[in-house]
C-alpha cells in the first residue's frame, strides 16, 4: 500500500464501452481490456521498443497520420486495412521498425474505449501480457480502479470479461481495500472457471471463433500468455507512453 | 420441436436494459428478468390469482391508475412507496385481495426492462418460479430468444445474468437449435458455478446486500426457489396476461 492508504477503494468491471457512462468513476483510474488483440498488440509494441502510441477512433484520423508519414496500425473486424503498416496483431509490433518510433493506432474496438475513458483521472492499457506488473501497480495505487472491457462492437465479450475477472481476483487478496460491484464479481468468477484452460474456456466464444476464421489461432495463443513485459502503457496528452 | 422447425436459433443474453438496442432482435422472444424482484413478484401474482397486470415506467402512471381505484404496486430502491398497495415482494401478491384483478405494477429496474422491449415479436416474464414452464415452451417456439436481464440502474447484476444462465444451460441442451453470443456463454458459466448454492453465489452480489439491509432475506429465498408456478406471464396490449 502507498503511504496514505484509506482502503475500501472501489473495483468495478464495465463491460462495453457503451455502459461506460453508467460506471464513470472520475476518479478512478481506468484499465482499457481489448485482450483481442489492441491492449495485447499495445503492450507488445512497448515490449519491442515503440516510443508512443496515438490512439485514435476513426480510420480518416489515422489516414491523416499516415500522409505525414507516421507508422500507422488499422484494424476493422479483424483484418488489417489495405494501405496502413500493421493491423492488430502483436506479432506485426514484433519488429526493428518500430524501435524509438511513433506509431498512430485505431481499431474496432480498443481504441474506441480509450476513446470514450479518455477523461478519466488515468488510463492505462492491461493485457494478459503485463498482468503482474499492472497488478502489482494498482495496487500501490490506492485509487478507485474501472475495468474497462472493450467488448466487440458494444458487445459483452469473453475473454475481456475473464481478463478482467483475472484482476479482480489478484486485487481481491487484499480484501480490505477494494469494494466490488456485481460486475466484478461475475468477472471473477468466470476467471476462475476459465483460467486453467483459458484456450478451452474460449472455446466457442464468438471473437475466438471469428479469429479462428482469419487464420489468427496463433495470435490467440499468444495473447493468453501472462507476463512477457513489465511495461504498464500510460495516455498522457492523448498518447499512450510507457509508464 | 414445433413442426416447421429449422434450427440454429439464435439465443443471446443482454445483461442491462441500457443495452438492448444493441442486442436488439424484431424476431426474438423476449424474455424479462428481474429476479429480485420484480419478475419473481409478477409470477407469483398470477399464479395467486391475478387477472391482469399494466406495467407502468414512472410513478406518475401508477398514481394515475391508483386514482382511477386500480390496485398498484410502486417500488424505488428496493422499497414500496407510500399511497400503494404493495411493492415489489412476491409475499406482498399472496393475498386474496388480487384474485381476478387488475395490477398496475411500477418498479426500479423491471418495469423498465419491459417498456424498453415492448414492440418486440413477444415479451414473456422469467424468474425461478416459472422456469421450467418457460423453458419447454421457448423450446418448442422456435424462435431466436433474447433474455433481458433487468439489471440494477443499468448496471450488470449477478442473480439476473445467473437466472439468463440457468435459461441458457437449459435450452442448450439442444445444441442444434441455439447459436449463442459470448453473454449467453458468460451467463452459462455463472449458472453453472452458482446453481448448487445460488444463495451463497449471491453472497456479497450488491442487490442481495441491499435486500439483506432492508430485512428481506425471505424475498431473496422465495425467489430463488424453482416451479413454483407453471403460469407463463405475455405482453398483451400494453399489459401482462396469463399465456
Amino acid at each position: 500500500m502507498s503511504e496514505g492508504a484509506t482502503g475500501n477503494q472501489k473495483l468495478e468491471v464495465c463491460f462495453t464501452p457503451g455502459s461506460y457512462p453508467i460506471y464513470k468513476n472520475d476518479d478512478a483510474i481506468v484499465v482499457i481490456i481489448d485482450i483481442l488483440r489492441a491492449t495485447s498488440a499495445i503492450c507488445a509494441a512497448f515490449e519491442y521498443g515503440a516510443e508512443k502510441i496515438i490512439p485514435v477512433a476513426t480510420v480518416e484520423e489515422a489516414a491523416e497520420y499516415h500522409k505525414k508519414g507516421f507508422l500507422v496500425g488499422a484494424e476493422r473486424n479483424g483484418v488489417q486495412l489495405n494501405g496502413f503498416d500493421f493491423g492488430n496483431s502483436p506479432y506485426h509490433y514484433m519488429t526493428e521498425r518500430i524501435k524509438g518510433q511513433t506509431i498512430v493506432l485505431t481499431t474496432t474496438n480498443g481504441t474506441q474505449a480509450i476513446e470514450a475513458s479518455k477523461d478519466a483521472y488515468m488510463v492505462v492499457i492491461g493485457s494478459f501480457l503485463n498482468i503482474t506488473a499492472l497488478c502489482d501497480w494498482l495496487y500501490r495505487q490506492n485509487r478507485p480502479v474501472l475495468l474497462l472491457c472493450s467488448g466487440w462492437k458494444d458487445r459483452f465479450n469473453l475473454e475481456d470479461a475473464m481478463y478482467a475477472g483475472a484482476v479482480v481476483n489478484e486485487l481481491s487478496k487484499y480484501e480490505n481495500f477494494y469494494d466490488m460491484g456485481d460486475s466484478a464479481l461475475a468477472a471473477k468468477y468466470l476467471y476462475q472457471t476459465g483460467f486453467k484452460n483459458p484456450v478451452r474456456f474460449l472455446h466457442n466464444s464468438s471473437h475466438k471463433e471469428r479469429l479462428a476464421r482469419l487464420g489468427l489461432k496463433d495470435d490467440v495463443k499468444y495473447c493468453l500468455q501472462v507476463d512477457k513485459t513489465r511495461v504498464i502503457p500510460v495516455l498522457r496528452d492523448g498518447a499512450l507512453v510507457k509508464m
